[in-house]
């Protein structure tokens, strides 16, 4: 099924609002769910909605944002969000992040006591849509084992590098698992198997039921110790290098009985202070060309630039409606009910 | 076989001597070469040496370096190799990175212009020994398809990422494929077959013959699309920010007849301006020990952190010698008489 975008937003930033975060703060959340689904990373979007409401019912987000700046540089800042929701401290430090590489070309700001953020290509997105660059990194609860290892001690650390063009920005967006929890959390919503590749259970044996890598099970690192290597750079990246947490200091997002401190690094680049945007625009143009227009393999109709399909998605479903499974608008329905506003 | 690391050292000077280089850019050369050998990564080691040369003797990487500087802003600067040797303008941009950081917190250079420059880490780990975290990545000729594709559009760009510790950095050094083109070479050179799965021919078939991925064939990037993106962002962060060459621009190294124009990516992170170092450095203790004391998989006896191994094997061959096949011993020594240097 597919809701109406404005029907969606009212909602979420109603129920929001319904436990006295302000409007402001509300919208911010709520775009950065609605990006996700647009997108088409629904394991990022509405899906998350019931879980942020807890957190932030039980106290374990900050239903006002408490954001305060720390240790700053020239050209580097620390951020405490003081348990802020992820979104309002994320995007805070991002947009901190453009302004010190508008004044001295690049901007770091080092986020600690932050909570899950959504989807990051969000925020690399902003510094893109301002002729920079943005590389964003997060740390999250520890999902993956080391190499040789059985037990979970690294996050599935999403990167994600925007740079602008011309036409729609080239964003990276990925984590380090063979997939994202999202994933899993949407199959186990909409009772669905998964592949056996995602996953193995408690005990270390794979699994195709989404349910067992929730309770204590793991996911396999993409490329081996590459895949692991850069994990564990995310990890010291962000919870190291802003003293906040990091690895097993980090509970999962789903226990509802602890606080998170996760941590963002944010990275914006500015351009124009290494050469002329429009030499700069030329030469993506010509990359772009060069990788679009390459020999294709035999079946294949069209290559495609990192996030091009993404953006593909968005455009369909600002038209269409933000597709909805069942299950979850099920879901929302009853947090309609339970916090009495007006449902879907 | 294994070379006294004096002898080798001396060798390798002399060869670039002889060209006319002077002796401190010999040094660094030789350096880089030396610390690959020892680190085990042969591929990037002294088996490159009569490349160098070859290139050097035909006027296409230059044997005095003139190396300028464009565009700086407080944090960032532009830095124009003029086609010196790579591991020269490598090391000069790095240590201005640092020095950049040192003064504003965070210092990214931008090289073009430069030449194959070895082992990624190598330039790091320059920071790394200064209580900073350094992120370096270059791009290299084309090696691989396009999601899709099948023309080689964009390099195996290597990235490395170090970190320091009380004891050794943690040190990330990948690139993106499958494989090291430097190892194709290295089997190649000992008449050893490949795994199928490091790449295709020509027709894009998957062969076991490093010759035939050599002459028109590719590799496979790492993870799918994740691999592939993380590529083309190397790419756009390299020769793209640093106004320099990229993608199909870019010649083989082994193209004698065309010269290179490299670019790299030096970012460095001075932890001080943003955490205590002590904070950071107990922090960083606790993570190891985290993913060091995690519980093991059945059979597995020690968890490695991301290069571990590495230097491990240097301390090794720094006592036994420099490993080396006698496949490159003999090129070696058949390069010294043509240089007329003394031999191996």
């Amino acid at each position: 099924m597919y809701i109406d975008q404005n029907k969606i937003m009212n909602f979420s930033n109603n129920c929001f609002i319904k436990l006295g975060m302000p409007e402001e703060e509300a919208n911010i959340i709520t775009e950065v769910m609605l990006e996700a689904d647009l997108r088409g990373i629904h394991s990022h979007g509405f899906l998350r909605l019931p879980i942020y409401v807890e957190r932030i019912q039980k106290g374990l987000i900050k239903n006002k944002a408490e954001i305060t700046e720390e240790n700053n540089s020239t050209s580097s800042l620390v951020v405490n969000g003081n348990y802020s929701a992820g979104q309002v401290a994320g995007k805070y430090a991002m947009e901190k992040s453009i302004e010190i590489a508008e004044e001295n070309g690049v901007g770091l700001v080092a986020v600690k006591n932050s909570n899950h953020f959504g989807i990051t290509a969000f925020y690399s997105l902003l510094a893109a849509q301002k002729d920079k660059i943005g590389i964003v990194i997060s740390n999250v609860a520890p999902l993956m084992p080391a190499i040789g290892g059985k037990e979970k001690v690294i996050g599935n650390n999403p990167i994600s590098i925007a740079a602008p063009s011309k036409e729609k920005p080239i964003v990276l967006d990925m984590a380090l698992s063979n997939t994202a929890l999202g994933k899993v959390i949407f199959h186990k919503g909409n009772n669905m198997k998964i592949p056996k590749e995602w996953g193995v259970d408690a005990e270390g044996v794979p699994t195709d039921e989404p349910e067992k890598i929730l309770n204590g099970g793991l996911l396999s690192a993409v490329g081996g110790p590459k895949g692991f290597g850069l994990a564990v750079m995310a990890e010291i990246l962000t919870g190291v290098l802003s003293g906040g947490d990091f690895s097993k200091m980090i509970p999962s997002m789903y226990d509802t009985e602890r606080k998170q401190s996760i941590s963002h690094f944010m990275l914006t680049i500015d351009i124009k202070k290494l050469i002329p945007l429009e030499t700069y625009y030329s030469n993506i143009d010509q990359l772009i060309s060069f990788i679009k227009h390459s020999s294709k393999a035999e079946g294949v109709e069209e290559i495609y630039m990192p996030g091009e399909i993404e953006f593909m998605k968005e455009e369909n479903n600002r038209l269409k409606g933000i597709p909805m499974e069942h299950n979850i608008f099920n879901q929302l329905n009853e947090l309609a009910v339970e916090l009495n506003v007006e449902g879907l």
